[in-house]
């Protein structure tokens, strides 16, 4: 599917399964907005799902991984074949987000989408490459514009497939060695803030080689210039494999109608781009908490969503968003399963006599 | 068991596990410290179960319900008959913590506690009622100091049944109208703030309405003057029948050493009770949540608690805790069952020679 055709096949939610769900709220037996956030993200799934009473048990969580060139600019913490390492990890079932997937019952989509070093086949391997890894963005573009469309044509195609295998909810994780690093030019370049404001520490780095990864980000913004007012260009000029395929998942998710359950910094450098192309998907995208790198809380604004959880975490893989995929889980189970005050027989009028003789 | 021999009975956790498993935590497959609060958790629950790969997968949640005589004074938005009809409603599966326990496959425990009206027999409710609703605390003790012993025992009980049925977390609960202006008088009174500032709008009380709660606050602890070094005192004076059985929960739970986690407010109360009988509990405490009610917020800050939700939720009935225990879980699972770098060959090493080239 093409990619123009796919933002202009994204439909708004269903506003009026909001406003019943909405009211479904107040006949609940519990005080009115008394479960918080959990009864915005219930309205917000009646709007995707487009019924008063949404399911949102199956998650499928999409995982893409990729190389970045800028590494070569020594902005990482860790070796680039940590990401290459990292996918096995993944496929072995020892790393942290496998952890999570297993005691969640989440199901994990490990997608390939241009690790540098060449991986074994695996059977829960898909491999969407564009590439072996970007080209160092600080010299030029990181990727060709048909790799960018490549990346995003793959990504929606994963959103699909999940879609069709019966997810409810697609959650997007992420693996590359240096790709804070093109998640902090993207947010720069998307929100118009600076690169200082958008670089964070990444895997932990020192002050002095900060100052280097944020010069890095200002010599590629530089050399590149970027047409903010495109989500393709920034990514084909700023951006990764993986962020791309990313968008792409978001994208998808939107277009199939499923809830998009964001990840941290590098998931919400995607988000921007995917909602540079298609400013509707915001209907369909949640936030599943605040990395710690400071450029997540500035892309956040800029997008105008409120993260679930913040737990100070900064590890990627989809961490961030696979907690919030149980929340988001029970937002949904309370709205469609709890009792009316009909139906159990509960008092839900304040007792005005007894206030009144209480003054 | 005699509460004073409850109390000596707590031993510490076990800071040679927690030591071991922040050890464990460096050698995971990740960049130290990038689980964020979830690293924190793991190391107290390796401390609590005395083991550097700690298991938190069986949660029990005990909800405990009374009813107040202070709602006399008018200081609630739902009638008194609410508490026995929630009661039934958890029996029948239709509440919101009933919906939250199915979704995550946790125990729930429902505890009459005190209820004002009278309930029918049912097998999933354990009676242990000190009596049918405390009596209005604005005009003398909410009950009589052997009650409150019955309720400190009757949960320290109930936490030493789930223990041994096998819960590794022991999460609490509570239901009762008028709770949280006892809430409000045991929190001012066991951390010395006002009551102004303890007492919030509760189920949802206009201007003029708060200002009559504060004003029955305020009465209360003018009219008792609760012993503010002693929790059983605070308890006999200002307390709850549901409140004491709660803080009875925690000091069992410490006791058998679990993994206590607090809802909001109401169960904040009771682990400043709890506390107050021995600090040791702190050990063995997780606050699930932050309640919306600004009294937690003041009672958390006196336990050094730092919450792990912050949805905006002010409902009880232990939904706040329930939601925590999943992310109490994975946070275990992740140090237990996570790859270490040597097993999974990935290198954990920063590329030094790489990050001097760049500058």
């Amino acid at each position: 599917m093409r990619l123009d055709d796919v933002a202009a096949g994204i439909r708004p939610a269903d506003a009026k399964a909001k406003q019943a769900a909405a009211r479904r709220q107040q006949r609940l037996t519990k005080p009115p907005g008394s479960l918080g956030r959990l009864e915005e993200i219930s309205i917000q799934l009646a709007g995707i799902f487009g019924t008063e009473r949404p399911i949102a048990r199956d998650t499928t969580l999409i995982v893409a991984a990729a190389d970045h060139g800028v590494v070569a600019q020594g902005v990482t913490g860790y070796p680039q074949a940590v990401t290459a390492q990292m996918v096995l990890n993944f496929l072995a079932g020892g790393a942290a987000i496998s952890v999570m997937a297993r005691a969640r019952g989440v199901e994990l989509v490990i997608a390939d989408a241009g690790v540098a070093s060449p991986l074994p086949e695996h059977p829960d391997l898909r491999v969407v490459a564009a590439g072996r890894g970007t080209a160092d963005m600080t010299r030029g573009p990181a990727m060709r514009e048909d790799q960018a469309d490549a990346c995003l044509e793959a990504g929606i195609e994963l959103a699909r497939f999940a879609a069709e295998r019966g997810a409810q909810v697609i959650a997007t994780g992420d693996m590359g060695i240096g790709n804070t690093t093109a998640a902090s030019a993207i947010t720069a370049a998307l929100t118009g803030a600076p690169a200082r404001e958008t670089t964070g520490r990444g895997t932990g780095r020192s002050d002095r080689e900060l100052e280097h990864k944020i010069a890095c980000v200002e010599r590629a913004l530089d050399v590149n210039r970027p047409d903010t007012a495109s989500g393709v260009d920034v990514l084909t000029k700023v951006g990764g494999f993986e962020i791309g395929v990313l968008a792409g998942v978001v994208l998808g998710g939107a277009l199939a109608r499923r809830a998009v359950v964001l990840d941290g910094f590098v998931s919400g450098a995607a988000g921007l781009i995917a909602h540079s192309l298609c400013p509707t998907v915001l209907d369909f995208l949640i936030a599943g908490h605040r990395s710690a790198e400071p450029g997540h809380r500035i892309a956040l604004n800029h997008l105008g969503l409120q993260p679930l959880l913040d737990l100070e975490m900064r590890l990627g893989e989809g961490t961030g968003a696979l907690l919030a995929t149980g929340l988001i889980e029970v937002a949904a189970a309370c709205l469609s399963d709890m009792a009316t005050f009909d139906e159990a027989g509960v008092s839900d009028r304040a007792p005005t006599d007894l206030a009144e003789a209480s003054t």
